[in-house]
Parts: C-alpha cells; sequence; structure tokens
C-alpha cells in the first residue's frame, strides 16, 4: 500500500509531518509512503529512508489562500500533487494538514467524487466522555445541503464507523433542536424521513447538547451547522481549559495542589483531543483523503496514516460504491 | 412597578420561585409582585405577604405540553394567566421558568408583539472568560428566519444591551462559519449586507469558537443555528466538569488535592452559570417577558425579576418601539 503525504501542510510542517511519516513507517510494514514536498527542507527531518520517496516541488498552499483559487492556480503545490498522485493511482490514499478548503477542492477537482455522490463531506471524529467517539459530518462549511446529502452522509459515515472504528451496526443521529420527529426545519424534517426509511440503523434526531455523551455513533448534519457545532465545542472546551489554568495557578496552594493533580489532569485534556481518532475524512472521493489537524504534531499525523491505511485495507471506498449501487438499483 | 410571575414554572416550582420572589420585594422597594399560581402551595412558603399578591389557578402548563396547543387549551395555566395581567395593564412585564416553548406562544398570543417585529427573539445572555457575558439571538428554535429578522434582533439585542447590560456602543457581530465577509449561506450574506448598512456597530462576521472570548457584546443568527450553539456550549461545559469531577475523586491523593481547589473551582463553574445574568428575553414584545432557566432556584429567578425590572425602569420596549419608528419613516 502507498499513501501519498503533503510535508508542507499544517503549522509544524514539514518537521512532524516526516516524523509522524517515519513512526508509521515503523509501525506498518506493508506500507510505502510518498513524501510530497521541498525535498531539502524534506530531509533535513528525513533519518530513515526506507519504503519512504520524494516528490519534490517548492510551492505551496497557505493557509491564507483562498481554497479554490489555490488550487486551480497552484498546480505544483504540494497538497494538490499529492492528490494527483492518488488521481493517477500512484498512491492509494492522501493526507494533507494544510489549508482545509482547499483540500476539500483538491479532493473534488482531482482526486473526484465517487458516482452518486453529490458533495463530500468532511468528517471529524470527536471525542466522548467515554472515550468511544462519534462521527460528525458534514462539517466542512457546505452551505444549502439537500436531505438526501444527509442521507448519503449517513451511508459513508456508517461504513467508516463499521469497517474502520470496529462498531457494529452504528447508530446513526439526525443533529436537531429536539428529539421530537417533527422538529426542526424543512431539511431536518425531509431528512428524518428519508434516514427513517433507510436501512440504517437510524435512532432519530439528537441534541447538540447530548453529542458528547455518547448518544450517537454517526451523527449527520448540514456543513453549515455541523461547522457551527464543532468550532462551538472547540472553543467552548479550549475555553473552559483556559479558566481551570488560571484557576490552578491563582495562589500557592492552588498551584502546589494543581501539581498533584496534574498527570490526571493531562490525561483529560488529552481524551478532548481529538487527533487520536486520526484526521476528519473526506468522504464521498474516489480514494481516502484525510485532512489532518491544522497543529498535527507527528503522533497526530501517524494517527491520520492509520486511519488512512485502514480506510485502504478495509475497502472502504469500496464499499460505499458497491451500497450506493445497490441503493440506486 | 408590578411584575406577574407564574409561580408554578420550572423544576423547583413553586418554593424556588416564591422564595426568589420575596428576595426581590425585600431588595426593590419600588417593587410589586403576583405570584400566579395555586394559592395553597404558595402560601406554604410565602412568609413575607407584603407587596405580594396572588392571583390563583389550578391549571399549569407542563415541560412535556405542546406549546401552542397548550397556550390554545389551557387558558387558565398559571403561565397564560402571567401573560394575561400584562395584556391588560396590570403588570409591567412577566417572568416564567416553565416550558419555553410555551411561553414563547403566549408572548406571542397573549402579550402581542411590537409593530416592525416580524418574530419575537429569545435572548440568553451567556458567559465570557472575561465575566462580561454576551448576548445571544435568537435561540428560540425559530427556523427559517430572514436576514430582516436578524437586524431586528441587532436592534433589539443592541438597545438591552446599552439600557439594562450597561454596555455603551455594544458591538454587534453575525455568527458565521468564518470572519471574511463572503462567508456563509444565503441568510448570513444578505445579514451582512443589512447589517453593514445599518446605524449599529457592526463588526462583522464572528466565529463560534471565540464566543466565550468575548468577541461581541450582541451575536446575532437564525434561531436553529443558535439553539444549536447554546445547547452546545451547555453540553460540552457540562461534559468537561463531568469529567474534571472525575479526575477529581478518582484516588485519595487527587482528593485531597480537589479539597483545596474546590472553591476557586466552585468559582469558575459559577462564572460559567449563566443564570448571574438573569432569564433569557424574550425581545419583540410589547413588554418585558422574561424566561428564567427551568432550574432556576431563588437566586436565579431573583436575578430574572432584578432583570425584568430594569427592562421596565429603563424603558427597553419603548426605546425599541420609537428606533423601529425612526427607521420606517
Amino acid at each position: 500500500m502507498k499513501l501519498a503525504i503533503d510535508a508542507m501542510g499544517g503549522d509544524h510542517a514539514p518537521k512532524e509531518i516526516v516524523l509522524g511519516a517515519m513512526k508509521a513507517i515503523e509501525a506498518f510494514s506493508d506500507l510505502e509512503i510518498i513524501l510530497v514536498g521541498d525535498e531539502r527542507k524534506i530531509k533535513e527531518y528525513l533519518s530513515n529512508e526506507g519504503r519512504i520517496s520524494i516528490v519534490h516541488t517548492e510551492e505551496v498552499i497557505l493557509g491564507t489562500d483562498e481554497p479554490v483559487r489555490a488550487v486551480r492556480r497552484k498546480k505544483n503545490a504540494s497538497m494538490v500533487l499529492a492528490a494527483k498522485l492518488v488521481a493517477d493511482g500512484e498512491a492509494d490514499g492522501c493526507i494533507s494538514a494544510g489549508n482545509t478548503g482547499a483540500l476539500m477542492a483538491a479532493g473534488l477537482f482531482v482526486v473526484g467524487r465517487i458516482e452518486g455522490i453529490d458533495r463530500p463531506a468532511l468528517s471529524p471524529t470527536l471525542p466522548t466522555i467515554g472515550g468511544e467517539g462519534f462521527l460528525l459530518l458534514d462539517v466542512g462549511a457546505n452551505v444549502d445541503a439537500k436531505a438526501e446529502h444527509l442521507l448519503q452522509n449517513a451511508i459513508m459515515g456508517s461504513i467508516y464507523c463499521d469497517k474502520v472504528r470496529g462498531v457494529a451496526n452504528p447508530r446513526v443521529g439526525l443533529l436537531n433542536i429536539g428529539t421530537e420527529e417533527k422538529k426542526g426545519n424543512e431539511l431536518t424534517k425531509q431528512a428524518f424521513e428519508l434516514l427513517q426509511n433507510s436501512n440504517l440503523h437510524f435512532i432519530g434526531n439528537v441534541e447538540a447538547r447530548d453529542l458528547l455523551d455518547g448518544v450517537a455513533d454517526v451523527v449527520v448534519t448540514d456543513g453549515f451547522t455541523g461547522n457551527m457545532v464543532l468550532k462551538t465545542i472547540e472553543g467552548t472546551a479550549m475555553s473552559v481549559f483556559n479558566m481551570l489554568k488560571t484557576v490552578l495557578s491563582s495562589d500557592l496552594k492552588s498551584k502546589l495542589a494543581a501539581a498533584v493533580l496534574m498527570p490526571n489532569l493531562r490525561a483529560l485534556k488529552a481524551k478532548m483531543d481529538y487527533s487520536e481518532y486520526g484526521g476528519a475524512g473526506l468522504f464521498g472521493l474516489k480514494a481516502p483523503v484525510i485532512k489532518a489537524h491544522g497543529s498535527s504534531d507527528a503522533n497526530s499525523l501517524y494517527n491520520a496514516v492509520r486511519q488512512t491505511r485502514e480506510m485502504v485495507q478495509k475497502e472502504v471506498i469500496q464499499t460505499i460504491k458497491e451500497t450506493l449501487e445497490e441503493k440506486s438499483n
């Protein structure tokens, strides 16, 4: 299996990307990696070239670039070339920690959609108190979604949860402003009906306040709401942790007590760190494309590689294709 | 000044409602209160009848009642009678900790809308790290809002922040999936333009992850998204606190350290408790109608009374009316 990695994407590229790639190579003997980016900079950190090759390019898409324009104009950007390796069949999947919108555009224009999927969904796995996590899709800031998209997302999410996360018969919830069947706007009402008439394990509407309690394994929503909810979870957790930090260092007594608690508090913070579950999948493309978190370190990148490898190995894309074909017959 | 209070609404009614009313009577010498509900049950807790009168009724709207139907059919419910006292000019404003949807319906059908307001907005003040709080509207689960509604909400919210919360020239932000002007769906794009051409202190798009940092004083959004974001903030904060509780009681060493930190941690939790800012206002009605939190204790109810009193005293409704009239001329 061969995966292409954008070595220049993310806040800590290329160092942490290269370190993460090497960690993955050590862990998985069936894996080959193509690092795409500035060869000289990559080689600064590359101490093991076994099964790792480099495709050199100096062009990079920045976080501040307008996504669609960047992908169209910077044809030799590391992210675009990584996607092209997938499109050309030279890699089985690709990973980037760079500009999210640009990766969505590269996925769409370069890798291409699966037939029957109208709109790929950006799908992170988020933490739950119990540690099992849940898949939220779409968070891609796609606007003006249709009910059919939500059904497609539910199908793709269920297959991913089953194959990669090992959740048999995953519970699908529709994110809504109340749990009653008749709640919500036109979109959620229509999506409710489609989901209820599907073969999925649909458990009905779920509320945002219950997400971190693990109320469902797959939570579907439109890309606008999903993006809002994702950012609200991130912002709230961060704010509470920041306030906690202030409390724990407010006086000497607190600092001493905090020192005792520190290992447990670190574990708590790690629990909220969803990079452990891998990156966010761009579901609906012809091959696995994974968005690693922008602040990815070597370990997050390693987790994203592990996840991409599993998607290839467990034939997630193939299963999505077959399921959609069955559905349309 | 006379305020009507639904004595039977909320998880801890009538006890905490009655205690909160008595606390308010002690604090504000200009205040009279009408408690609406079961006289016998109210009197169990009423130890001070000075300036407190009772309107007796045995009918109650339950949390599980379908809001609109409940308000239409239970014409003698404590909440409906409280709203009717306002409509009849016998009270200057009313408060309930009961069924939110029913209070919105009672406000709309019984108290009535201000001319020029298409749709009243449910508007809580939420906590920020710095402690100043921000007004979020609409969170009322109203669906399919129009840009004009968001502008009306921004106007009402600005007046409330100025008059009641003492924030001069409040910063208005439009909740969106990115800060750039062109971001979002049709609704946010149109609302952006309306807000930019208004006399308000519009600071542009704000992102959900920055809300608790106090990025704006008034944050406007549609009732679907607002409801989602509110519940996500509540759910995430609660989950983090629950996880923290587990950490702090995981072993003896942690328990001892936790005991030292407890006063500070309690203060932190109190900071996230937005009942300190009062209840959620139902803005756009002909008189102040305040939704106190369902789990209100005497202190939350007291804060809601204080807030309602300020709205009456500072003539918030009158100012909203005048501002809308000027705007339409």
